[in-house]
């Protein structure tokens, strides 16, 4: 038998959990400071993702300083600017109304980096990319856990993973896996914001899964 | 103030589940069957994940059919062999030894696809891996949530995906992210299997953290 069982309780509690997670952007971030504490107790959580051949190849640059942030969110509007143009002209005017990230305007910013190993990694051979995938899942326990911390998180993705890389002096072996927002929310929305605006409809589930196989 | 507050009681139950989430491999699972409602709650907590864009841009092929089980089997055994001989003498040999999936002896395995959009997604422009890090978040709520139900959940990664997606006939620009295994256990490991036989050890956290940056 196994050893901690859990219970109908507290497979509620995760779902509501997930159910309640959101990404967090910059209009909703308070002042309210995030202490060094709450930090390590995402850092902590992090470490308990699985990883590849329990590589843990996960690290992870904590950011206060104004003047990083600052060289960040310029990088962000770089970018953000040629994104706006892959989108055809009515959800270009919406894009431009969406804020995106909160890199200024929360407290703590946390880029989160794949370091390679120098040797081979048990079950990294045929799928390379599981050493980037042990770092996702270590998001993910980040995220869940910084919701139930009732603080909020946004992963920005509107980055040059080589301009933040240079910002943050990263080793060119490391690659940038996600750059997340961290800070005390003013609320967390019901849906994801995309949802409500209608830029995309939540999938029905069922349309999802296939049993077997693809039906050819 | 946020709308939902969870409770310190939560961030314990969260955290303990992190804590024994385990890789659950052959040796491990039973015969026990398990219910198509309980496969339909992981698919359902799992489109609960973040998605870049809003793109839910996951896909499931839920594998209960022996025959198929078998072919996924075989592929590992060709890859596994060739795995092998990346180590050296002696991990080789420690290698050998391990058990390191459960196709066959689990009851269900379920593929986990990325299917990439036809049209631009919010958000992967600058980082386009960010299609397949949402289906890795989907993985992971996958594998919480599957925990907190006492069922085990095995990631193998040990696989040819070219020859995975013949096996399951999937259309040519869908991505294999994920192979799970999932089924009842006799026990879960009080810790990662990898590290109670030390082919790694477990890094400190702070090891792991950097402050405004890496140092010069």
């Amino acid at each position: 038998m196994p050893n901690k069982q859990f219970t109908l309780e507290d497979q509620l509690m995760l779902q509501d959990i997930m159910q309640h997670r959101r990404d967090v952007r910059g209009n909703n971030f308070t002042q309210q400071a995030v202490a060094d504490s709450v930090i390590d107790q995402l850092i902590q959580v992090a470490a308990l993702a699985p990883s590849v051949g329990f590589s843990q190849p996960w690290e992870f640059v904590v950011i206060r300083d104004d003047k990083t942030k600052q060289q960040v969110a310029d990088c962000f509007a770089d970018e953000n600017a040629k994104a706006q143009t892959l989108f055809s002209n009515e959800k270009q005017k919406q894009y431009a109304a969406l804020k995106l990230e909160g890199i200024k305007e929360a407290p703590v910013n946390i880029a989160v980096f794949y370091k390679p190993s120098d040797e081979p990694v048990l079950g990294q051979n045929s799928m390379i990319e599981m050493g980037e995938y042990s770092v996702v899942c270590a998001v993910q326990n980040m995220w869940l856990m910084s919701r139930t911390l009732n603080i909020g998180l946004g992963w920005v993705s509107i980055l040059n993973p080589d301009t933040v890389k240079n910002i943050l002096n990263a080793p060119s072996e490391h690659k940038l896996v996600a750059y997340l927002c961290i800070g005390y929310v003013e609320q967390f929305l019901d849906k994801p914001e995309l949802e409500t605006l209608k830029w995309a409809e939540r999938k029905p589930t069922q349309s999802l899964v296939h049993h077997n196989g693809f039906k050819a």
